[in-house]
């Protein structure tokens, strides 16, 4: 029987990040396994338009680091875990970086809100989606209310 | 906290078929939650070709549905679940028969194997993530080794 030792915690930190964090809690405290935390800080993407180039900071924003980290730390605190694991990162992609927080971690299982998708967030594609493609372990997508 | 109340394990009764179903028993087992079977026979589109069409029976292979309503209930079997709800059904899309009998059982999460793709099978999109599309449920997407 497949024993879950390690679930990873993906969040947007958007309204519903509690509600799916209670997901992910909860099956790892039936299986027993640890919970850590990841928020990715997309990178801006600017091949649109080179001319934007210079006026964009070269470094990451620093105070956007700063408050995710702190609104992570408010979460993992609501979840009543606040000494878990909780890594917040700069990629390219959302989906790279939980990948790699991932694989870092060793987690065998990584938790995500999915979104009801239509229009344009149906071609744009969606975190889940991305991160289910590439993922090297399970991936448990928690259905939000559209 | 979540309850998962029914579980629905589609699958597509390849080899590796008992493997994810374990996944879905434990899981279900640890939230004390019903597992329900689906097997789906996809149509054969014959868009590309409709002079092939008088070629093609017009009733679903009976033959085929029996020998998957077998195969399907030697897996239930196997997973000492004789006696779960076991759905074999044709559909023009695997994607819709899963989401169509998930909507009918009223199941909370769906169990299906996933696995990794490269080159064409990257193109075609898979199972999985057809799933995540459609699901009005959350979706266990079970990492199967290439």
């Amino acid at each position: 029987m497949q024993e879950y030792r390690h679930v990873l915690f993906a969040t947007d930190l958007s309204p519903k990040a509690a509600e799916v964090g209670r997901h992910a809690q909860g099956l790892a405290a039936r299986y027993g396994a640890r919970l850590s935390f990841v928020h990715v800080i997309e990178e801006v993407n600017v091949s649109a338009g080179y001319e934007l180039m210079p006026l964009l900071p070269e470094m990451p924003d620093e105070a956007l680091t700063r408050e995710s980290k702190a609104a992570l730390a408010r979460l993992a605190a609501e979840l009543g875990l606040p000494e878990a694991v909780q890594t917040v990162l700069t990629s390219v992609s959302t989906k790279a970086g939980i990948l790699d927080t991932a694989a870092e971690l060793g987690v065998d299982l990584i938790v995500v809100g999915s979104h009801g998708r239509h229009g344009l967030a149906l071609l744009l594609g969606s975190t889940a989606d991305a991160v289910l493609h590439g993922a090297r372990c399970d991936v448990l997508a928690v259905r939000l209310p559209d």
